[in-house]
């Protein structure tokens, strides 16, 4: 494995859990502003796109995870660390485009797939590396 | 790291699906009670609070083991799985009092958000004296 | 711990989020199909089944990566990986029949519980057996 004490990817780690919790705050302050009680998820349009940004941020953030942390422990941990890092940029100006307008969460979510697209082919890239060398290495 | 062999940890986390597998199906209950075919997710109140009441606990289930594992890898296994059990109960008592009523559901809410304050904070406390040791450490 | 370098649950993790990613554009490609632009999520019985097929493979998903990892890590890693890809199958044979009918989702979901009740009974086993040795543990 790439690393021994994953401490960058646990800190990338801990810092997308803080934003995930931000983003769900988010979605209970629309609801206070909006005057919707739970468990009602439907409303005005402003608060459907808020709830939808964030359920959409849930939906992704295990494969963000997954991505993340393959990345960083069979190819490099600091490249998959500073991916991890655009990946959360690239989730806010999603989740503030979308409250905005359904089109304005285009180019945050185009960047999210960047970020994880990155992360995902580099750590095929470790993962299959460490599976040719563990078993089918072949010392000349 | 704090730990090799995070057995508690991998208690705790099994015992957590073990749990969110039981409230999935305390959903499908639900819908047996009021007869409420998939894929329809709107019905009487009852029926709808049980159902935010399993999304929120899937919502924040990431959140949860993110902060159960950089905390117990990085500051301390035992109170790590022991918040952890605290999480876990918090969330029954969320549960259980979201499906009476909107209300009962903040005193399971508000243990859960403590437990999972106390996890990430003392998860940054060890990961930042991780990173100062690893990166900016100068022996006298 | 059962293995090292876990380079075989890592490959089945990554392969399992790519399946994530290409079921989550299954939906954009069905609201594309009866013209639902998101945020909203209800609509004709076709694109509701195809929107809960993949929120249920989302609620899963954690449960699913911990049942593997626990049981990989403290049982048997190549078990675990193979469970792992028979889950696989049978969540996609879930959602490809849920998207045909309510009815014909259950065969491929009866499937996605016994692969998951398999990974967590082994890793109960694995996981209690490691807890006796390194906790009750009396040498003769």
């Amino acid at each position: 494995m790439a690393t021994d004490s994953p401490l960058l990817l646990a800190a990338v780690t801990l810092l997308s859990a803080f934003q995930m919790g931000y983003l769900a705050r988010r979605v209970g302050w629309s609801r206070m502003a909006h005057k919707i009680l739970p468990p009602v998820v439907s409303g005005p349009p402003e608060f459907e796109r808020t709830f939808r940004a964030h359920q959409n941020c849930v939906e992704f953030y295990p494969l963000f995870l997954v991505s993340l942390w393959t990345c960083g422990m069979f190819f490099s941990e600091v490249l998959a660390a500073a991916t991890g890092l655009v990946y959360m940029a690239a989730r806010q100006l999603y989740f503030n485009g979308y409250t905005q307008s359904t089109k304005k969460r285009l180019p945050g979510f185009y960047l999210t797939l960047a970020a994880l697209l990155t992360l995902s082919v580099l750590a095929v890239v470790g993962i299959t590396r460490g599976l040719l060398d563990k078993y089918f290495y072949t010392p000349i």
